[in-house]
């Protein structure tokens, strides 16, 4: 370095580290929250709009200009237009060539158009370098900084220099860029703030179906046989005693769901000889979404600890509780106490709570937070083994819980068995087929396979 | 490239990577710390003191020099000096010159000095770049490598390219830099460290009041009167049964509370016009702590369920069914059971169930490692519509709970209302409000101004 | 940069820009797990095998040459090769000379053999620079996408530039690198997927042995003893009310430990005068899994509430309380109510409610993504302050459950004292000492040798 290009370093300091102008096309909600933003990280706005009289809402350091004289000031252009008015980049397309344009649109439904917008854009100014991001950003919590939901900002684009820019710009605005690959994926980022909970919504309609089944199951069987052949009216049992009831059922039911998948791909892999060959597309999508469903499980379960904890405050308890004891007391006769009746209660509480624990520790270890600060191992313990131990106190809980009953006939009301019955199908099948599996003979071949082992290598051309 | 240099590159390879030398002045206890930690992830520590004699807690590897000698060595000088002693840098002003000079000190008080520290620096040595930074990291989490608390370095300086420099140095510690902007800064960074949870002390100083109230008035209505009137004592109502009647109370004000400056700000956009107006201050800072009003709520809830549950365990409660239970049998008569109580004790139990339920997974959907994961729509979806449905569930709750007692007369003790009564005013206004402003005639211009159309257009000159 | 450079540059955009060709030795699992990844994030990859036939699972972007093509095509290869078979490379050592090799091997048991894989390599191929990475990923993770545990990489290696070119492609794969210092580290990495919790063994370790002897003792008091002097079966005391004796018992010891080694370090710095000379080993260890030993506290806390909470749905409970309210019926008395005892009931209840509440909340600030959201004088506030308040309403909560139990000759069956007085022990010299340490002439000097202050100054040569 001669002593000339050290002088002009001390002339024009930092200019090579400068941050690099960003021009903004639209001053509308968003281009504006995004402008003010950029301006705070030190980046030189300058807006491109149709009238070029500055509003008091642009902020003051921005300069605004036409869309051509703003977008020859900077390498970056951001479009904060919808993407209906698009045609009028056409006309800018020599002024646009080789410029990295930012495609910060949403749709207002899934797959609202055939392509995504940012291909659209890349097909309407063929010669610029189009990038997706910030689409997942919200206007409002950009400009009050309280980024309470996700930082998270997916960016995709064919130009790795381009998407590359684009992407410490995110950086410096505090956000978390996320490379989502080519412009391919412009459309599935286009569609994602669109989405609700997409993971959630089998379980969700899963459980909807199966509350609905059992709902009206327990109505037959707790208030509507006592009303014809007792006349008696107990639909206050809506409220809680059959609520209580569906409740742990599809807690125990969702958690086997969730363990199925596993041992029927375990059966498939060993049918099969290998594990290279792509499950079926249901097998795939359940296990994908087998955290969402013990979630789900997970919060019926902790109903059911409130629902059985309130018991002893319900007025119909503390009426049925004291007029037995008063019918005692003018009986003349004590109880003496039942030492069975004692172990069924107490260990069948104490397995729920146990049960209840295990299935709250798994939850626990669910949430993002914890489960980055593990190691596989960890993990797999955590999940794998608590995970079996939880569906085994659980089911045993319900099968104590029905204790004598289950073969007692007064309990099959026009021939329909208890509900918790029903629930204890899909557990018991699960454990069985896992038990099954832990046979050395099963087992063996099984942990080859998953460590890359083939029956029949298909190594060929 | 030609030959040449390429030879130099094989004679010294990676010198272009090797990190560079940082100074630190200042031997004390954040000094070494720091120290030690840089010399670990790779960088030549060279310190700044004014007895050069190197002590034994000093880590080996680094050297120690005078300051004027030591700062010539490095490009980036950590003054790990108490701000009372920075006269000493005065006569180093020309050796400073250029360099970056890290701020890294504490005050003891909030704005305990007119200017912040690194201003006050960045004053004394005009020539060198002063760069805010790793204040809010405590020697002993350095040291011991167990970052349990915030691994957030927040950094702040005018020079771009040293913050950048700085920033390096904070990522190879394994730590997080958030640039804050320029040097103006310092003064809120400084302080920081200084708060304790400053957005938590209007909902905790707003709970410690209505608790004060709530306590006297229900000590009067429940210890007091019955004392004076039936000449009973029951002060150990003060433990749980008053308790259990203020966290409810608390518990859906504040919930109330988080919404109604919601339905404020919609009120006053609908009122202007536009969402371009600032709201007034006071409005400003309440929506900012919305998430802490909730979280307190949240804490009263979790409180007054555990107070209900523990109820049949009390000795007061179980004398008083065991000697309703004795009185019964005495005089010989079994009450039939009142099928509408029974409705209302499980229905009032049943909405209070659900709305705790629904609050608690409104919690777990505000941790920062859940609500990362959530986009904005779905982050919107929870706080708002699930937690509207909180609110309505739990005012729902404490009306069913008050039941046929809203008009007998023999709750009004004193002529003072129950206090659950009070606390269903906040709620159920805010719930009016809500759903006058769905009505379509209010919904249509509110949304259309949240997407930024003005009645009244500001754009002039 | 004269015209010439530019024109070509603008013949070939971007050259600067494309990510550079990896190449993998090892067409096994984890090798094309990580081939797909890479080529998803636009990595062009290159397969070095035995066979150099493509298999149908080799990704189809992904060229399969001999080792020696492949390596000449790529400045990093990963070895994803099994330790056994690194003998291999041996004879490729000229080709790799200058490479980075990266070794992602892992091994069966903790410390297999003397010298870690990376280091192993490292003599194998010493002119390469290995760096160890991605043993902590799973293939399947990787694969699937769904990243549920750990993102983190463990990156070492003695090569500043070759670690830094890992950790781009770490960071680009979406995982996060974390820097672990020289290929020293490697051991250490090697054994972290295998251990299984290490920081958790010894609170574990140490609940087992206390639950085994409060088993036995609470055994011996509460089935034995009635069943020698009185004849009374009382096994099903086992399932709950046993256990509800141990956890509480547990909870108490543990959360007292977590402050014990505190106390104990403030008495050895007074004792020394000073805060530079390491603590005991024993100390240090204790101290570092202080969380651990709080978290199992707390695990123990909450299952003593859920075994409180269904106390009067047990069976056994139920029959107690009915017949002694038919005994009093049948005797014709009512029973006074005694408002010492409901005053100690509810207060021993509120206590424990509080202790709990305040328990959670410390276990809530534990997840590491809200103490990462706290400053530093919030969390020791929330740990500290908190932490000790909880204690205190802890002890005091088993201390009135005694209430007038301390004396009565009745509760010292076989002379042995009712298990919670032996679990007073450990929090009340924690709280004695912690008390002691608060009075300034003691507390004054602590905090002077806390901000470094020496009695002795060790400044010596």
């Amino acid at each position: 370095m001669n002593k000339n290009s050290s002088n002009i370093m001390a002339l024009a300091p930092n200019t090579s580290n400068k941050r690099k102008t960003v021009c903004i096309f639209g001053t509308g909600d968003f281009g504006r929250a995004l402008g003010y933003k950029l301006i705070q990280s030190g980046y030189p706005v300058v807006f491109g709009s149709r009238s070029t009289q500055t509003s008091s809402l642009i902020p003051k350091d921005a300069e605004v200009l036409s869309h051509a004289e703003a977008a020859q000031k900077a390498a970056i252009i951001i479009i904060a237009i919808q993407r209906q008015h698009y045609d009028f980049l056409i006309p800018l397309a020599e002024i646009l060539r080789g410029k990295v344009l930012v495609d910060i649109s949403n749709n207002l439904k899934i797959n609202q158009y055939p392509e995504s917008n940012a291909e659209y854009l890349a097909q309407l100014v063929p010669g610029a370098k189009v990038v997706k991001a910030f689409n997942t950003v919200s206007a409002w919590a950009l400009q009050s900084g309280t980024l309470d939901a996700s930082r998270q900002v997916f960016v995709c684009g064919d130009d790795m220099e381009a998407k590359q820019m684009v992407m410490d710009i995110v950086r410096a605005l505090g956000l978390t860029p996320l490379d989502q690959g080519s412009l391919l994926a412009a459309q599935e980022i286009e569609n994602y703030p669109l989405q609700l909970f997409p993971m959630w919504k089998f379980p969700i309609l899963l459980s909807l179906g199966l509350i609905t089944f059992f709902f009206f199951y327990c109505l037959i069987r707790d208030v509507i046989y006592p009303y014809v052949y007792e006349n008696k009216d107990y639909s206050f049992f809506i409220a809680i005693s059959i609520t209580n009831r569906i409740c742990p059922i599809l807690a125990l039911i969702l958690l086997a769901l969730v363990y199925l998948p596993g041992v029927l791909a375990a059966i498939i892999q060993l049918y099969r000889g290998t594990k290279y060959r792509r499950f079926p597309d249901w097998l795939d999508k359940w296990m994908l979404c087998r955290k969402q469903l013990g979630l789900v499980a997970l919060a019926f379960a902790s109903l059911h600890v409130l629902y059985t904890l309130v018991i002893p405050i319900r007025s119909f308890v503390r009426w049925r509780i004291s007029s037995q004891t008063v019918s005692q007391a003018l009986n003349n006769k004590t109880e003496p106490l039942n030492t069975t009746n004692a172990w069924l209660s107490d260990s069948y509480l104490a397995l729920g709570i146990l049960g209840f624990f295990l299935f709250v520790l798994l939850g626990i270890t669910s949430l993002p937070s914890v489960s980055n600060n593990v190691n596989w191992r960890e993990f797999r313990f955590v999940q794998s083994k608590l995970g079996y131990l939880t569906l085994v106190l659980c089911t045993a809980h319900t099968m104590v819980y029905g204790g004598k009953r289950f073969l007692s006939p007064s309990s099959y009301r026009w021939y329909l068995p208890n509900a918790y019955m029903l629930s204890l199908i899909i557990p018991c099948t699960v454990l069985v087929i896992k038990f099954v599996l832990i046979f050395p003979c099963l087992d063996k071949p099984l942990t080859r396979i998953r460590q890359g082992w083939e029956r029949k290598p298909q190594y060929s051309e």
